[in-house]
């Protein structure tokens, strides 16, 4: 189906042109080599000195020649096709390469004018590398072009399929270290290939870098046999084209052929798809480079090979004042690449060399797709309220709070065919979702056969059994400008907490750089919760990545917990139009009691937390307890909890807090959504009891209360990691967040006259028994459980 | 190299074997089907009415039919060629398949007598599953001869392979989901296969059940084109047997003739590692199952296609009252696999048909692999003392506190050739444990090349640039009894946050069934710190681990900061001892002073916590301060403060606590290893500030001590997510946690009277600036600070 390239194209350079290749290529190594070493003297003007040498040598040279070489033949190919590029650098610690790149096509000086492409300005560029108040070693948010930092490996390829969605004339070259593709997230990210769509999707080239090592041990996919290798990436659904040698001059040709023939091949690809709708899956291209680790770096040091083994990792020849001759090869090594014929005596790159550099936003250094709030539209969304239920009385039975949230998820879908998107492991449906599929299907280019449901080429909802790839797809969309919502099983969403610490992380450090621009954030919504998860079991009860979340930046994470369909709405309107946080949603999709009118709702989601004086008999006086709740069943609970106490306890006084906006807890001083000790004070007392019930691990809110004045008398239930198949009330009684147990901790801490207290206690004591019998026997809860409705 | 099978063997059943083989399948379905329905009328004795069946049908029968048909034949070819085999069950929600499988055979009665191979026995366990009180529907720690429960999906195959390590004569049969075989660590896990050492580890039997669908998607493997898909299991290095149909009677032989092709070929590698050393990395065989999702299920219901569809992956057909013929079809379902030709009228399984069944240990319900504990020897263990540093005073410079623990584990090694293993991402080196190779290597079955460093057919050290992998085949190596570190950087523990919450579950779940046997702690060493990932910048710092882990149940997790190498030596023979826990211990790899000589470490690790009087000066009346650590960095800032506030405070009264056991915080009712009120408020006293300098995030203290009577006045500092590439210092000056903030922290706090105070805050203030300036001129830190020395 794709023709071979013709003869003339494997070896598609000039003389002129690969004259120049090299030189950019050598250029480009320089200056990385400089970043590693030098802190003066950057164009070698006079013999190097021990005092031009940085004291720490802090950096990674491996990767880096490699990458050098990959961005200079990829320069040449967007210039002769005009393309439109975006750089992923997989690798770690790719950094000097990133930045030799984006300074000498200019980029870097357009955003960092003190970096001046001259000597003065390398000397900066080489300074500032792994210095102090200077530069990280990776393609880090500093880094012109970058959307991708790669400290953390795994994630490039998925990232750069996430950028390819919606971007049909974008090219994404990624490109892929041998050791990152030793991790899971990457392995399984190869598959991504099955779900773009040539026609409204971009292009991924994967360039998988074959360099051979790691820190310290060879890698996998160097060491398999040719045959094998080719065999791997057929399997995955590539066609790969191989690269491979050791002699700088030798692999031009090469590489550029390769690279001419993948452009041939994307190209048939986009016209096959164009022009023969409904043909098989592509075989989409990727180019297999092998070349040594640390290539044109310093072949044997103290006696020992370097080049082309894992000891040119990071810094292969270390240069101290006691360190021999290797400030010699240092200068040996660096005037190999002969500055003297690549940069003037200024230290400006010699003009006929820079032509290979594109033009403009041309270069992938000022690809907008690399700062995605660039291209950031608002999403159009429809008034949320529209979707509002009825809610007459507090209490009356839901339909699932997520169910509903579904038809407003789908109406902003067909408000925003191009730039919105829903991910999640194969739940969307599970997770009570499946209204957006009225309007659209899961994206899927893989065979499709009677009886699947909801699979077309193109469609806004992407969908795979690997939440890394959901977060990986939804990260890599965010960052190039669009918008998104993963929706995934609550005690999975661990399985990206290292993700969410990454994006987190560059969420954090992008807030702080001036040319960044905000993108949308990552909206995350938790369901088939821990407490809803009765009939999966032990193995799918984990309510704890709240407490993962706010250790990091309170600038960047939120946390709602919205106990009602209205509420869950409001929520999920706010956290649509937010930008550049973190927003977890945790929600029930099951059908549970409805509290708040659409009114009511926006007001209790807008202030984040307070009294449901509905359900408080406080009033005009001080209450004797304070029965606090946050998440969907710990709020039934509590009022099941109430109703009970007020209907045996008449004179008892209590007042009802819901918390929607978790971090409303936290001290104003520590999070921005936080609580005055004035208004936390006003609303949980100073000196009554408190019981709070919280839908995640009880400590958290002790945590985030630590400090408030009433702190002693907070008493939380939660969930202490009991659980197992069971009825859904009995996982609350198991954690003793059940009604019962509530209202007894209620009796254990208020004064109640007379014996009332005490007979009310062994009644509720009773009743938990009565329910485990129940239960064992049936199977199912007690009817006054599964009926019990809030009778205001 | 192999050779093929002849063509006998395509077709290995007699007629005899074939109709017993499908009679121990049907009833092995029929077992299934009950116990997804049934509360009564196991046999079907009586026409099925309403009253027999749940109330709630939950449970999946999608893969059921499919593990079923696999055990079945299985247990054929363990008998002919007297095989040890363990089966490992991936695909979600298999427990019907392995309880019928283990009932049949006979193990389940014999572990739970109460369920009787009759008809008594029948209905209970029927109603047992996916009941309040029952049991779980996954192959869960209740489930006799699983060590591996699948609620999570992705793991399976590690674990098989760790399983396989060092158990030469077991066969580890693996069934791999489709749905499952999309998550990134077992996309990785297949890469297993080049560690595997034919002559002393055993074998990896993967049978990749393509049964075609998810919960409601279809799954990327199985709509791979057949070449594509032995392309892919070709390039990760297996030989693939494919037996693909949906006719029950046509798939018995091909299922034989692949499971004979399997022992064949695992008999050759055998056979050809023993007399022809050094002979090229084997292709292990694979089976590849292709069969309906549903198989032998209902075929259609209510209009819509069940069988082969993800229609049946869960209850295919609901039964209530109002559900019209569901219920005859449910009959008739069960009926079609003619219970009456497989049960005697008392219930119990035909004779013939039972001899499908191993005998004795050779079942795969009784292997006591799947029962690690059993097999659990106890480490022989050198003296730790023996390689104390010498402390002839605090304060001295040290070589790295995980260097010294390298020699410990080397020793190790030495002892138990056998039994151990150390894991790790490509970091050994790394983290500064090179001394285990002085005796070992890292196992490696690829090609190795000329300057490849310790790597062998053999070898005690695991690596791959996948924690997913080291923790999985952990996970694998301990759940059969043995015992191993895996070591880490501690940013990227997080990526297998998630694991680590499956594998606490199961030891939760397991310390609390009777038969289970205990197995060896699983042990974390976590190093490259992040107060010392200062070069690799932002994305290597996150201490947030312990925060994950502390949710877990108290009588499970224990997490250890020792403070230098006597202290780590100490705390990590600790370890290796004990048994059943996550033992999570954080060290640095860096040379930094020591504090205690072996025998204090010894005694300050047993108590976990303590005052070091030799750095205090409250010796005999009340501090004026608490001065608290925890971790080696912040010790290290700690004694710095202290020794500036004792050097220009000498009034002021210090009290210098170190915590080695982070638990000894919280309160004795919540873990065990907590401190009594009256211990706890003996040493922080109950009104005196107290100024904790920790590792890791500073809430996580405040998390642990809310309850204390100090509570209020204590005052942490630790990371609080800011890092860059700057100074190892600067790392703690950037987070407030540095000597000049504690001191100043202890200024703010404690009454100073006269001008003192006021004057040496403004000159730590000083120094402060002074040290920013110099770190951007110098790039490291002032010598003041690199050559500070404890002087006692």
């Amino acid at each position: 189906m794709i023709a071979d390239i013709t003869q003339n194209e494997r070896a598609p350079l000039t003389e002129d042109c690969l004259r120049k290749l090299d030189a950019y290529w050598r250029a480009a190594n320089y200056l990385s080599v400089g970043q590693l070493y030098l802190c003066d003297n950057p164009l070698l003007d006079e013999p190097l000195k021990i005092e031009h040498i940085k004291k720490m040598q802090l950096g990674h040279w491996g990767t880096t020649p490699g990458q050098n070489f990959i961005y200079t033949h990829l320069n040449r190919l967007i210039n002769r096709y005009d393309l439109h590029m975006l750089y992923v650098s997989g690798p770690g610690h790719g950094g000097p390469a990133v930045v030799a790149g984006t300074y000498l096509e200019g980029t870097y000086s357009e955003i960092y004018p003190e970096v001046t492409q001259d000597k003065a300005g390398m000397k900066k560029l080489f300074k500032q590398f792994s210095f102090p108040g200077g530069i990280s070693s990776h393609a880090s948010p500093q880094t012109p072009g970058s959307m991708h930092e790669g400290g953390e490996l795994g994630y490039s390829l998925s990232h750069a399929f996430g950028a390819a969605l919606d971007n049909p004339d974008l090219i994404v070259a990624c490109v892929v270290g041998d050791g990152e593709a030793e991790t899971g997230p990457l392995a399984t990210a190869w598959h991504s290939n099955k779900f773009l769509n040539p026609l409204t999707d971009g292009a991924v080239l994967p360039i998988l870098h074959l360099n051979g090592y790691k820190i310290s041990n060879p890698t996998l996919l160097a060491r398999l046999p040719h045959d094998e290798l080719e065999q791997l990436f057929q399997g995955y659904g590539y066609s790969p084209i191989f690269v491979e040698g050791s002699e700088p001059e030798l692999m031009h040709q090469p590489m550029a052929a390769a690279l001419e023939q993948s452009i041939h091949y994307l190209k048939q690809i986009k016209y096959n798809a164009k022009e023969h709708p409904g043909i098989e899956r592509p075989r989409w291209p990727m180019i297999i480079l092998r070349s040594p680790k640390g290539w044109t770096g310093p072949k044997v040091v103290d006696g020992k090979k370097i080049e082309g083994t894992f000891r040119s990792h990071q810094i292969p020849l270390t240069v101290s004042s006691t360190s021999g001759n290797h400030l010699q090869m240092l200068e040996s090594w660096m005037k190999s690449y002969r500055p003297e014929e690549l940069f003037d005596a200024n230290g400006t790159l010699n003009r006929d060399i820079a032509e290979i550099a594109p033009k403009g936003d041309r270069r992938m250094g000022a690809n907008p797709n690399a700062n995605g709030g660039l291209l950031l539209k608002d999403l159009r969304l429809p008034d949320f309220r529209q979707y509002a239920v009825s809610v007459t009385a507090p209490g009356i039975a839901g339909e699932g709070d997520v169910h509903v949230s579904g038809r407003f998820l789908r109406d902003v879908i067909t408000l925003n065919p191009k730039n919105f998107r829903v991910f999640g492991p194969d739940e969307t449906v599970s997770n009570k979702l499946e209204a957006v599929f009225e309007v659209t299907s899961r994206q899927w280019n893989a065979r499709v056969e009677a009886n699947d449901e909801y699979l077309a080429a193109a469609g806004r909802v992407m969908e795979m059994l690997s939440e890394h790839q959901c977060e990986g797809w939804l990260e890599g969309y965010l960052l190039t400008g669009r918008h998104g919502v993963f929706n995934c099983y609550e005690a999975f969403i661990h399985i990206v907490d290292s993700m969410f610490n990454q994006h987190a992380k560059w969420l954090k450090l992008t807030r702080e750089i001036p040319w960044r621009r905000k993108i949308a954030s990552l909206n995350i919504l938790l369901t088939s919760t821990v407490w809803r998860q009765d009939h999966n079991g032990f193995t799918h009860q984990d309510p704890g990545f709240i407490d993962h979340v706010i250790n990091k930046k309170s600038e960047i994470v939120r946390v709602y917990l919205p106990p009602d369909s209205n509420c869950l709405l409001s929520v999920m309107d706010h956290c649509l139009r937010s930008s550049h946080y973190v927003n977890v949603m945790i929600a029930g999709k099951h059908p549970s009691p409805q509290w708040l009118n659409m009114n009511d709702a926006v007001n209790h989601c807008t202030r984040g937390i307070g009294i449901w004086d509905w359900a408080s008999n406080d009033k005009d006086c001080e209450p004797d307890v304070v029965m606090a709740c946050c998440g969907d069943v710990p709020t039934l609970e509590t009022l099941a909890a109430v109703s009970i106490l007020r209907e045996n306890l008449p004179d008892l006084k209590i007042r009802v807090i819901n918390v929607v906006d978790l971090l409303k807890l936290e001290r104003k001083s520590e999070h921005p959504h936080g609580l005055t000790d004035h208004d936390f004070d006003a609303l949980f007392t100073t000196n009554k009891p408190v019981i709070f019930a919280f839908h995640g691990y009880p400590w958290l809110i002790h945590r985030l209360t630590y400090n408030r004045a009433n702190n002693s008398n907070i008493h939380v239930r939660g969930y202490k990691e009991e659980g197992t198949i069971t009825t859904s009330f009995d996982m609350t009684v198991l954690n003793e967040m059940d009604r019962f147990h509530l209202a007894i901790d209620v009796i254990d801490r208020v004064h109640i006259p007379g014996s009332k207290g005490v007979y009310l206690k062994q009644k509720l004591m009773d009743k938990l028994i009565e329910h485990k019998q129940f239960i064992y026997t049936h199977g199912e809860d007690m009817p006054e459980i599964r009926d019990w409705q809030w009778e205001g």
